[in-house]
């Protein structure tokens, strides 16, 4: 992908000089952006546009051309397609090309499908690789390529790059932090479009590895290898935040999700749980994707570790930390304060929590700040009041930042007429420079996240801020997500989850227009569940109710009858089962009400006999299940069962396979995870028991040729054990 | 708290030529604010300040002083008190007073206390209403007074009215809205501060009733007399959308949350129940309560009925409408668009559907865009694409806002260097000011909300269409979740929210330091409950095992057996109850047995005998309690029993006492409400009953006098019935 960024030579094909085409954008802001190799239109009219001498044709560019931009429309695109071939066959020098554009396989016809296929195959042919069709490709400010016809010009240079699915959205992020001092500084640009040729992973493994990127965003909206970028994602992750704004997260349904545990997610869920899985921070909106984006910018790695700082505390190697991060409070404006105590502490779910301030701080903020103001009430709250000034304000922030009790300083300041926005950003910078270069503060201060409002009138502090490095927030709320998002990561990272177990799995799966495939009886499926480790009552196979009496003995009574019938799905709904039969008497009873009830009402079903398993005693119920998703590859999924799965939907997913730690974390992530660790005066079951079973099914899940469906429910928890009581699984047709 | 807005003569206590001081700015900040009437700085030295001449005494001055601002340090306010004294004995003319400045009773000192009650004590003495003390004061854009040190005259004036308990939050506000082209229009503020005379209640009653103020916003943190502010703003939601932002909604605990029913909730679920319930729309950040506030300016009351337009079709009289806002989604921006429809369609929890377009229209709005459009796919849903010049979109919204079945138009748009904002906006605006001339437009036009990213460079954008009266919002995601907040509203209006029966409620509540009060026993419990309607199943008691055999003949076997003792509140705990009793042997066995266990466990606990009561079958299982809040006053509260209230904490809050349609509404609010109606194949149960049981509890909770606390858990609920089979009542020590 190197060569979209750093062609010699660009030509502009469809170049024009009439402001209403989009070539004359795409060269204007070209020309605009800096780039300091050959640049050549190319317009059948031969003149002059923009300054620039112009060509007939590609093939008659008479300098390097490694980057080919199209802004034909789609009726010109065979007639570009013979130029593309007769300039290879003289100079063979293009390898790039972007192609702009709408009316390929978007538009959903068998003409646009039929255009694209076109397009793809001449360019593998010629050596050339392609980004779109139907996009805005590629910028970079650092070698001032920019083939969009946006406003590149205008956005601060910096450390983070962008891969987008839709170049609207690209449009909608440039919109928001143009001209804006607290947006994020861009790095790289790429829009895949419809990613006929580069795809979303693709370009998320090359700016993962770009040394220039300190910080990824990604805009996705669906793909049909969701596994792969999800690997992508994970990958990059691994040396760098990746921040992920997904749309379409409520669609529901989705060939995706299938038949009975399908229904209880839609694709929403399917990836919440593996996008958490690969360590992206998901933003929900476009302001909290920006708001993200500045802080992994800006704080990381500074608060990668526990009591990391800016300065010598953190590396970019961060291992993480599993502990919370500890935040503290600082404003001089208190209902702001007071939000964002709720947003960072009271809504973090265990991400952050208010750092205890050490005595010595205490004293040492309450001596900088004027009398009436609020030191430490509650703990690790700050509240210099309006009548702080600027010099009081970033004196109390520097002696915050030192406590080796903090993580991060959390600053929430307003600039007012006596308290101008660039002198608080100036003594705030100034205090930290000074504080950070004390003999005194070996291990660094904690990095400061300052939030200012986002209105026109407090740019002149946003721009302080930013000028001095410092990081500037314009929103409590996303500023305050933003740090949480960063302590989830730092988590993360402390859990190794770039180690990706599910790399493993074979991402196999049916297509959408698979045929429904095959049941296993309730015996081959437990036996093949077994085989991978999932624990199941002891049972046994009987096909005479002697035989069934007999059974039961060897399990143990009370026992449960279950009709066994390749025909019968539903066992309960035939009248299929006994449970609790709990002698030799009502076994052969049991034996006689079953048959009678499914030979009434399923006379045709060839019976096998019966299977006769222990009873088990009621425990707490969770399902778990797997499937093989055409985009996700296997994935796994436990939640509570019944109610809370269905009504409450409170299932977590994943990837298979996972390990048992990457299980437990499935667990903790439920909201219902208290009913497993004694809520209402109840035993805590064995967690790691149940984690082996989910282990267990995601192996099978994705090791199983042919394995299309898993559904374990229920799986019963006790305090010393777990054991499946019910399983269902289907093999592909 | 008129002479607070239109004084005849403003006097500033504590003006002064130094610009460190805050007297300084408030001076200088009143006469920018072009206040007509004379102006008054009074300052010992007699000097004139920024032009004015001052007076060393508030006696002193010659004219009228209607509205004195009091900007000294604490430690002059008695000579302060003394001057005031002075002025009224000589003139009389001062009718209010805006105490500015720190140091009372919100430091928490005894010192504070005394001071704040000497400044009370003498205004009230003297006749004069206060304002703060520790408060920014009043604004108002009509008529010039602000007594703030803020940059009130950067705002744009409007038909928004604030009232803050926080200055700080005032102040950040402002720091958002000034010069942002698309922020809320403001007519008139109000902080109340420490609150010590006018209340956040009587400042809300007062705007509510301002025919300036077309939406109202309030900003609180926390008061002793929630019951009060929650009906000033209920009477206010009757005329007008009042916008909410709630500090502290996680605040663990507190006062109000009491005992058993309270550990569920917090005071943060009773806010947010109560607040629904008074028709307020909460936002959840200072940005999503800007977005709110501009979209009640602009589009209240257009939306609040089915069909409502911007010309003809709404009126401020706007009955509501029960039904989801229909709501179209134009777009040039592919990815925002997609977001948006997550936003506004998949988690509008009902309030918003996509309209369904009319054919006609679908034609009507292709017609008008280029070929690669995507209309009406999905429905409702319009990607005009990047292609679309100003003009396409102008005439789509107009095609879309004309189709009857659209209550909304949410256009999103996106100016590139080929579609400048402002004639995007002039386009926009021209094209409905045609639509709306048209003759065939027999009932108007539905009203269009553009969202442009909040960036500067797209500002000309948000500017034209504020100027051209069209609304325009900085952020998708607060601008979808202002338009479903209206959709709300719009629901309550419909079901009259604002009468209000728990009005009738005495708010008498025991305060923090009360005694434990006295629990009643079983039987008093249910019979109490049962003359406010709360249905119990058949019951009585008896001393003998003898009567205990001909009770439960009389109520019908099974029956429960319970001890009756007045020492004992939890029964099971002590081997006091047994279930499915079934016959004259075993309730004689069972009344030995409890007997037994009893003595065993409480040998000192006086036995009066047990309660027979008939055995329900297993039903649904809801709790429903209350109780008497010293802020809230009477509350209800009810949720679905056992591990869905506690773990999963959905349970819903209303002040008491609710009509049965209130007590419906509380039902649909809970997560968990599809186990009511049917989910996993259950048979729906009786709402009516359910819904019934609550509102007799809350009738119970506000009218029964020293009734501090009703848990009434589980109630059963069955297809054609309700019944409560435990109740808890504590009254008063």
């Amino acid at each position: 992908m190197q060569d979209f960024f750093s062609p010699r030579g660009i030509a502009v094909v469809g170049a024009s000089r009439d402001p209403a085409r989009i070539g004359h954008h795409i060269l204007k802001n070209l020309k605009a952006a800096g780039y300091a190799g050959p640049i050549y239109p190319v317009n059948p009219s031969g003149e002059e546009i923009l300054g620039l001498p112009s060509y007939p044709r590609l093939a008659d560019v008479p300098g390097p051309a490694e980057l080919v931009v199209l802004a034909l429309r789609t009726d010109a695109l065979d007639a570009f397609l013979a130029d593309l071939e007769a300039r290879q066959a003289a100079r063979g020098d293009v390898r790039a090309l972007v192609a702009t554009g709408a009316g390929y396989a978007e538009i959903g016809t068998e003409e646009g499908r039929r255009r694209q296929e076109r397009l793809t195959s001449a360019c593998r042919r010629l050596g050339v690789r392609i980004l779109g069709p139907n996009c805005i490709g590629v910028a970079d400010t650092r070698t001032g390529v920019d083939t969009t016809f946006l406003s590149v010009p205008h956005l601060r240079p910096g450390a983070v790059s962008l891969v987008s699915q839709s170049g609207g959205m690209v449009a909608w992020l440039y919109g928001l932090w143009a001209g804006e001092p607290s947006s994020p500084g861009l790095a790289r640009m790429v829009n895949v479009g419809n990613a006929a040729d580069v795809s979303l992973a693709e370009a998320v493994r090359f700016l993962g590895a770009d040394p220039d990127t300190r910080a990824l965003g990604v805009y996705v909206e669906g793909t049909t290898r969701a596994r792969d970028l999800l690997d992508a994602i994970a990958g990059a992750a691994r040396d760098k935040p990746v921040v992920v704004l997904k749309g379409g997260l409520t669609e529901a349904g989705g060939a995706a999700a299938a038949s009975h545990t399908g229904n209880l997610a839609g694709t929403g869920p399917l990836w919440e749980g593996t996008l958490r899985q690969a360590g992206a921070l998901v933003a929900r909106s476009p302001e909290e994707f920006t708001a993200f984006l500045t802080a992994a910018e800006r704080l990381w790695p500074a608060v990668g570790a526990p009591g990391a700082g800016t300065t010598s505390r953190g590396d970019a190697d961060s291992p993480g930390s599993a502990e919370p991060l500890r935040v503290a409070i600082l404003t001089n404006a208190g209902g702001a304060g007071v939000l964002a105590s709720d947003a960072l502490w009271g809504e973090s779910g265990g991400a952050a929590v208010p750092a205890h301030l050490d005595p010595a701080t205490l004293e040492a903020v309450s001596a900088v700040l004027p009398p009436f103001a609020a030191v430490g009430r509650p703990d690790g709250y700050v509240d210099a009041t309006a009548g702080a000034s600027p010099a009081h304000i970033a004196r109390a922030a520097a002696r915050l930042a030192a406590d080796p009790g903090v993580d991060l300083v959390f600053l929430i300041v307003l600039s007012t007429p006596y308290i101008p926005a660039d002198v608080l950003a100036r003594e705030v910078d100034a205090a930290l420079t000074e504080a950070e270069a004390m003999p005194g503060t070996r291990s660094g201060l904690a990095p400061v996240a300052t939030v200012l409002p986002a209105g026109p009138l407090q740019a002149a502090g946003r721009e302080g801020f930013a000028r001095a490095g410092r990081i500037a927030l314009p929103s409590l709320h996303s500023g305050a997500r933003a740090v949480l998002a960063l302590a989830r990561y730092r988590m993360w990272r402390a859990a190794r989850g770039w180690q990706r177990p599910w790399r493993e799995a074979a991402a196999v799966a049916a297509g959408n227009g698979a045929p429904p495939g095959r049941l296993l009886g309730e015996r081959e499926a437990a036996r093949l569940l077994a085989e991978w480790g999932v624990p199941f009552p002891p049972a046994r196979f009987a096909s005479t109710p002697a035989e069934a009496v007999a059974a039961a003995g060897d399990v143990g009574y009370p026992v449960v009858l279950k009709v066994a019938s390749p025909d019968i799905a539903h066992k309960t709904d035939v009248g299929g089962v006994r449970l609790g039969v709990s002698g030799p008497a009502e076994v052969a009873a049991a034996w006689e009400e079953i048959m009678a009830a499914v030979s009434r009402r399923r006379p045709e079903a060839r019976i096998d006999g019966m299977v006769v398993q222990r009873q088990e005693p009621p425990g707490v119920e969770l399902l778990v299940g797997g499937l093989r998703d055409p985009s996700f590859g296997p994935v796994v999924t436990a939640g509570l069962g019944g109610i809370f799965a269905e009504v409450y939907r409170d299932v977590a997913w994943r990837l298979a396979p996972v390990t048992e730690a990457d299980a437990l974390e499935m667990l903790r992530e439920l909201r219902g995870y208290p009913l497993l660790t004694g809520a209402r005066g109840r035993p805590a079951v064995d967690l790691g028991a149940a984690a082996r079973v989910i282990a267990a099914v995601s192996r099978a899940v994705a090791r199983v040729p042919g394995l299309r469906e898993v559904d374990v429910n229920p799986v019963l928890l006790y305090p010393d054990r777990a054991v499946a009581v019910d399983a269902l699984v289907r093999l592909d047709g």
